[in-house]
C-alpha cells in the first residue's frame, strides 16, 4: 500500500492534546473571541487563551504567552497581527507547540514584505519542528467532533454542523467561511472536516490527500486550488486513490492568472498540463464552487461507476414536459451523454399506464400518465421501470413539486429501489413550501436533487467521466529500454555541458538510435555535393540551413520544401549561404508527402515533472489550440485516452480514406520520449514538430531536444 | 414605422369580452374547475361555463354548449378530449366566438393521426374566421390584470402575481405552468404576461413578438422555442425593436432534436443558421431556463448597453475572498470580459480604507477594509468608487449576507448610486436566514443577484453582446448590382429547367460575371489540347474531369492537383478518361498557391429564407466545424461581424506573415452571392469551396450553383 510509507504525521492538527488561542480577547464580534467561543462550543480538550492585556477570557484564565501554559499543548491557533507571529512562533516552539494554525493573513498574499515575513515564519518553524497551517486561512472544522478551530462568528455554525463523508480543502481564507456556512446552512452536502489552508506556507494539499485517503470520516475529497505544491506525489495519490476527488482549479485562464497573481501568493500553472495531469488520474473538475460541491455530494451518495466501454453512457429522461426533456438533451450532447434506447420488455412496462395515443420514447414524457393515475403511482412505476433497463445507466428525473396532488411523497415514490443503484438525479422545481420538503426527503433518502438542468447534466457526466481506479504502470519496463552502449555514447558526446540546443539532425540521431521513425537526410557543405546528394534523394527535396541554437528556423529562412530540380536545389541553397547568420552545412531530405501533421514533445514542470504533450500540427492547431498533455511514463492505454481527448480525433482516424494513425507507433513514440526524459535528467525539453502521418506510419521530420 | 402595417388583431385573446370555458366542471382538482376559479379570481368580464353535464358550475349557470350562450363572447377556453373538440369549434365558429385557446393535449404533438386532427381543426378555424391559440398549452397568463386563463391549479398563483415587465413566450404546455409558479414563487423577476402557445398551430411567436413589441406593459421578451415560424417575419422584427428580446431554443442539439421530434411537433431546424440568425438580430441567447430569466430580468433593470467598440467590457470585481475573484475572471475570460483596470484617482479611493500592506488592485479584496470599517461602510464606498471611474464597464460584487454584523442594509449600501447606472451584479451567498432578505432588497431596489459565479458572469457579458439596435439595411441597393444583360443572358441560357447542377465552369461564369475573382481555367476534350495548354498555363496546374451532375469530383477521382510537367498531365489526363463515369470535357487550371482556405456559400432555410455561409476550409474545418451564418442580404457591419464569430478569424488577419484577407474583397463576395440569390428564385444554393486566399484576395477555386 502506497500510504504505508511517508504517512503524513499531521494528526495533532485534528486531534491536539491542548490547544492555544493567541489573539483571545474577551471583546465581542472580534476574531480572537470567536476562536475561544466555538472551542468552547465543541473541543473538550484544553484550552488556552493567549493575551498579555487580559486576565480572563471566556472564563478562561488567560496567560501572557504560549510559554507560560503549563498543561500539554499541541496546537497554537494564532489571530494576531502578521508582525507580530515570528515572536509567538519562537514561544510556540520554546513550549513545544507541535502545530500552528495561522489565521492572520498580512503574508505572501499582500507583496514581497509578506513573502519574506512568511518565509521567515517557515525556516523558524522548521528549525522548531513546528508545523504551519496557512497563513491566511480560515482554519479547519469537524463535524463529527463538532471542532470549529476558526475565526468565523459562532453563530454560523449553530444547528447546521451536521455530519457527513465529503471533506473539503480550500485554498482560501475567507471565501471558504462563506461558502461552508452557505452548504451547511442549505444543508445540501453533508461535510466530513473543512480544511482552509491559505497561502499553504508548509501543510499543503498533498499532504491532506495523503491524510484523508486514510480518514475513515472522509468518502469524498473537493479541492478548491490555486496551485499545486508538490503536484507529482499529489497526482501519484490521487491515481492510486479509492476516494473520488474533485478539483476546482481557480486561475485557469490568463484573466483568472492575472486575478490571482497578488492571492495567496500562487502560480497559477500551466493550464492544458494540469487539466492533463487531472483527467489522467481520474479526478473530477469543476468550474465553480457549487458545481464542485454538486459533484462531491453525488458522488458522495454511492453513484460512482465504471464508465460504459467504447459507448457514451446511456441516460434515461423521465418528465412531464417535453420542452424539458429536450433541453436536457441538449445539455447532454454537449456533455458526452446519449439518450438510451428503452429495451422493448420495459418500453411495454411504461406503456401500461400511458395512454394508446401518447408513444412511449425516450425522453419520457409521462404527464398523460400521471394525470390518470396520479404522479406518485405513475412516478414510481417509471422510475422502477427504467432502473430496471438494462439499456439505462443512469436516469433524470423532473419533478415539479408544489401544492396538491404536487405534494410529493418521495419516500413511497423511491422506497423500492435498492442496491446496487444506478444514479437517478432529480431536477426539482416548484414554489418553496413544496419544493423544500421535497428536497430535504430526497436528499436524506440518498437521491441528489438540483435546481438546474445544465447541473443536473453536467453532475451525471461527471459520475461517467472518471471512475477509473487503477494503478499507474507503464507497460514498458525499464529493461525494455532499449539503452543500448552506443546510445549512451551519444547522450554523452552530444550531451557536453556547452551544447544546450541540440539541433535537427542531432537530435533525430538520439530519436534514431531509440528506434523511432526520422526523415533520412544528409548533411551536406557544398552546392556541388548538395546537388549531387539531391539526386541521389529524388526530387522534389527539402534544404534546410544548420545554425547553431536557431530553433524557429522557418521564420529565419533555413527551410526550403518542395524544391523540384537542381536548379531550384542550387537557388535555395545560395540564398540560405548569403543568409547574415550563415549556416555551417546543410541538411537535405526528401519532400515527404503525408495525409496529416501531428506534433509531440516533452516537457518539464516545476510542481509535476515531466510530461508529454501530443497535438495536431500546423498552423490551425495553433489556432484551435488542440494539444493534449500526460505525465510520463505512460502505457498504451494512458495515450489513447489522450488521443480521445483530442478535438480533432477523427483525423488521426482516417479521415476521408486516409489510412489511420498506426497507434502503436504512436504509443511507441511517446512511451519512449517519457522513458528518455525519465532516464536522462539533463533533458529538458523534446519538441518534435512535425510528426508526419506518413501511410499511417509517424515520422519525424524535425526535432529539437534541449538540454540543461 | 415597421409595425404600423400589419399590426397583429389578437387583442381579444388578452382583452376579451366575455369568456366561455368549454370543459368546465364542478369537480375539484380538475383541469376544467381550476380555468373556472382562476378567471373568478381576476377577470372581471362575464364568464360562461361549458359542459352538457351541469347546471351550475361555482354557482355560475353552465351552458349545454357555446352556441347557447346568449351574452357577447370573444374568447373560448377549451380543455376537453382532443376528438370532440372540432365540434366544439364548430359551435364556437357558429356564436362567432374570435379566439379560442385550446389547452387539450392529443394534437399533433402524439403523432400522425393528432397531426390529422390538429390540421381538420386549423382548417375549420380558418373557413370560420376563428383564430386558435394552441393547442397542447397552458394557456396565458397576465399579472397586470391578474387574469389566469389556465388550467392550472389556482393555489400556484396565490399571493405571487406581481406585476413585472418581463413577458415569457413558451413553447410548451406544462413546463410553463411549474416553471412559472417556481419563479413567481422565488419572487425573481417581475412577470407582464406569460404566455403558452404548445403547437402553435396558428397564433405563433412572430405574432406575439409583433404584439409585445407594441404592449407598453412588456419592456423585455423572453421565448423558449424548440422551432420557428415565419422566421424572416420574426428576424425582421427582433432587428428592429427597441425592447430587449432573449430567446432559449430547445433541439440545439442532434440529440436535442431527436428529443424534440414527437414533442409539440415541429422541426428543430438548423441550429448553425438560428444561430447566425439569432445574432444578427441582436437577440440574447440562453441555454437553460433559469439562464434564459436571468438574463431578462436583468435587462428588465435597465442595464441595456451599447457594447464597446473595438474592445472587450472591463469589469470590476469587487470580493471579500481572493478565491471568487479568480474564479469570477476564470469565467469572464470564457465570456469574452476583461478586468478593467482602475484609473489612478479611484485607485486612491479605493486605498483610502484599505490598509497599507493591502495592495488595491482589480479584482479588489476589499476584506482588510470591511474588517477595519465595518462591511456597509466598505462595500458602499467601494461600489461608488467603482461606479465613478471612467474605465469600468460593469461590476460584479461578491456578498455574504448572514449574521452580525454581516446583515447587510443594502438600501443604505446602495442609495446613493444614481442613474444613469452601470450594471452592478451581485453574487450572494450566506445562510437563507440572512440571505434571503439581502436578495429581496437588492431585487425591489433594482439590482439583481446570483447565487453562482458562472452565471453572474454569463448574464454581465449578455447585456453587452448584443445591444445593438439598429434598423438592417444592406450598404448595396439593388440598383448598385451590376445584372448587365450579359449576366442575365447568361441566367438565361444556362438555367433552362433541365439543368439542377450548374457545374464548376458554369458557376464560375456566373460569378466572374458579378465582377468577382475566379481561378482562370480553360475547357479542353484532348489530351495534345490537354498538353499544349498546360504548356501555356506554366506548371504546376490542376486538371480536373467534367461529368455533369457530378459535386464531390475529389472523391470521384475527377482532380489532379500540383501536375508538374507534361507528363504528370498525361497519365493525370489519362487516369480519368479511364474512369467508368468518362469525363465529356476538362478543366485545366494554375495550380493557385494560397495562404488559406476558405469556403462561402448560400443556403435557402424553409423559414428565414436565404442566408450565407463563411467558414474555414479543408478538412480541419470540418472536423472544428467553424462556419458563421447570417441571412442575406448583408451590409459590410454585419460581414464583419461573421468573420470575428469565426473561432480561426485570427488566420484571416494575417496569421504567421501571411497578408490579411481583403476584407472589402471578402465582403464584396457576401454581397453579391447575397443579392444574387435574392433576385434569382431559382438559385437555390450556391457552394464556394474552396474559396482560396491569394495575397489577401479571394479566388473561387471550385464553385457550385444549384438551380431549382
Amino acid at each position: 500500500m502506497v500510504l504505508k510509507k511517508g504517512m503524513p504525521l499531521i494528526d495533532f492538527f485534528f486531534e491536539p492534546n491542548g490547544i492555544a488561542v493567541v489573539g483571545a480577547t474577551p471583546e465581542p464580534y472580534q476574531g480572537g473571541h470567536h476562536i475561544v467561543t466555538n472551542l468552547t462550543l465543541g473541543y473538550h480538550g484544553s484550552i488556552y487563551p493567549v493575551n498579555p492585556k487580559y486576565q480572563k477570557v471566556l472564563g478562561l484564565k488567560c496567560y501572557p504567552r504560549v510559554s507560560d501554559i503549563e498543561g500539554p499543548l499541541d496546537l497554537a491557533l494564532i489571530f494576531v497581527p502578521a508582525k507580530t507571529v515570528p515572536q509567538i512562533l519562537e514561544d510556540c516552539i520554546s513550549k513545544g507547540v507541535r502545530g500552528a494554525i495561522l489565521e492572520s493573513g498580512g503574508f505572501a498574499e499582500v507583496g514581497p514584505e509578506g513573502k519574506a515575513l512568511q518565509d521567515r515564519c517557515l525556516e523558524m518553524a522548521r528549525k522548531g519542528h513546528l508545523r504551519i497551517w496557512g497563513p491566511n486561512c480560515m482554519g479547519l472544522v469537524d463535524t463529527t467532533k463538532q471542532y470549529v478551530f476558526s475565526f468565523i462568528a459562532p453563530d454560523a455554525w449553530q444547528g447546521v454542523m451536521n455530519p457527513g463523508h465529503v471533506s473539503l480543502i480550500v485554498q482560501s481564507g475567507l471565501l471558504s467561511g462563506g461558502f461552508v456556512t452557505t452548504l451547511m446552512g442549505n444543508k445540501t452536502v453533508g461535510l466530513a472536516k473543512v480544511c482552509s489552508i491559505g497561502n499553504k506556507s508548509d501543510v499543503d494539499e498533498t499532504e491532506l490527500l495523503e491524510y484523508f485517503l486514510q480518514d475513515p470520516a472522509t468518502k469524498v475529497l473537493a479541492f478548491y486550488l490555486e496551485s499545486f505544491v508538490r503536484g507529482r506525489r499529489f497526482f501519484e495519490l490521487a491515481s492510486s486513490s479509492d476516494k473520488p476527488i474533485v478539483v476546482l482549479k481557480g486561475g485557469k485562464s490568463l484573466l483568472g492568472a492575472e486575478a490571482s497573481a497578488s492571492h495567496t501568493a500562487s502560480l497559477a500553472g500551466h493550464h492544458e498540463l494540469i487539466n492533463g495531469v487531472l483527467r489522467q488520474a481520474g479526478i473530477h473538475q469543476a468550474d465553480d464552487f457549487f458545481e464542485m460541491v454538486d459533484i462531491a455530494r453525488t458522488l458522495e451518495k454511492g453513484f460512482y461507476l465504471q464508465p460504459p466501454a467504447d459507448r457514451k453512457p446511456r441516460i434515461a429522461i423521465l418528465s412531464y414536459s417535453g420542452a424539458s426533456g429536450i433541453v436536457t438533451a441538449d445539455h447532454m450532447e454537449k456533455d458526452g451523454l446519449t439518450l438510451a434506447r428503452l429495451s422493448p420488455h420495459i418500453q411495454k412496462r411504461l406503456e401500461e399506464l400511458s395512454p394508446a395515443w401518447m408513444p412511449v420514447k425516450n425522453p419520457v414524457d409521462y404527464w398523460p400518465a400521471m394525470e390518470k393515475y396520479g404522479p406518485v403511482l405513475t412516478y414510481k412505476h417509471a422510475i422502477e421501470a427504467l432502473h430496471d433497463d438494462p439499456e439505462v445507466d443512469g436516469i433524470i428525473v423532473h419533478l415539479f413539486a408544489g401544492f396538491g396532488i404536487w405534494f410529493l411523497n418521495m419516500k413511497e415514490i423511491m422506497g423500492d429501489i435498492q442496491k446496487p443503484r444506478k444514479p437517478i438525479l432529480f431536477w426539482l422545481i416548484g414554489p418553496e413550501k413544496g419544493r423544500e420538503p421535497t428536497r430535504l426527503t430526497l436528499e436524506e433518502e440518498g437521491w441528489p436533487t438540483f435546481s438546474e438542468i445544465h447541473r443536473t447534466v453536467k453532475v451525471m457526466a461527471s459520475l461517467f467521466e472518471q471512475p477509473k481506479r487503477k494503478k499507474r504502470c507503464s507497460q514498458m519496463l525499464p529493461s525494455d529500454f532499449p539503452v543500448s552502449l552506443d546510445f549512451k555514447e551519444l547522450v554523452r558526446t552530444t550531451g557536453g555541458p556547452k551544447k544546450r540546443i541540440l539541433d535537427e539532425h542531432d537530435s533525430k540521431k538520439w530519436l534514431e538510435a531509440l528506434g523511432l521513425k526520422v526523415v533520412r537526410e544528409a548533411v551536406v557543405h557544398h552546392l556541388d555535393e548538395t546537388i549531387k546528394t539531391a539526386n541521389q534523394i529524388g526530387y522534389p527535396v527539402v534544404l534546410k540551413g544548420r545554425v547553431e541554437g536557431q530553433i524557429h528556423k522557418t521564420e529565419a529562412g533555413l527551410v526550403k520544401v518542395n524544391l523540384q530540380n537542381a536548379d531550384q536545389v542550387t537557388s535555395a541553397y545560395q540564398e540560405m549561404a548569403h543568409l547574415p547568420m550563415k549556416p555551417k552545412s546543410f541538411l537535405i531530405q526528401p519532400m515527404l508527402k503525408g495525409n496529416l501533421e501531428l506534433i509531440t514533445g516533452i516537457t518539464r514542470d516545476s510542481q509535476f515533472g515531466p510530461a508529454a504533450m501530443l497535438g495536431l500540427g500546423g498552423v490551425w492547431a495553433e489556432i484551435y489550440k488542440d494539444v493534449v498533455f500526460r505525465l510520463v511514463p505512460l502505457n498504451q492505454e494512458e495515450i489513447l485516452e489522450m488521443v480521445s481527448d483530442l478535438k480533432g480525433k477523427a483525423l488521426l482516424k482516417g479521415y476521408r480514406g486516409s489510412k489511420p494513425v498506426n497507434m502503436e507507433s504512436l504509443a511507441d513514440w511517446l512511451i519512449k520520449l517519457g522513458w528518455l526524459v525519465m532516464t536522462f535528467e539533463k533533458i529538458q525539453e523534446i519538441d518534435i514538430n512535425p510528426l508526419l502521418i506518413v501511410e499511417g506510419e509517424p515520422v519525424a521530420l524535425d526535432a529539437n531536444i534541449i538540454l540543461q
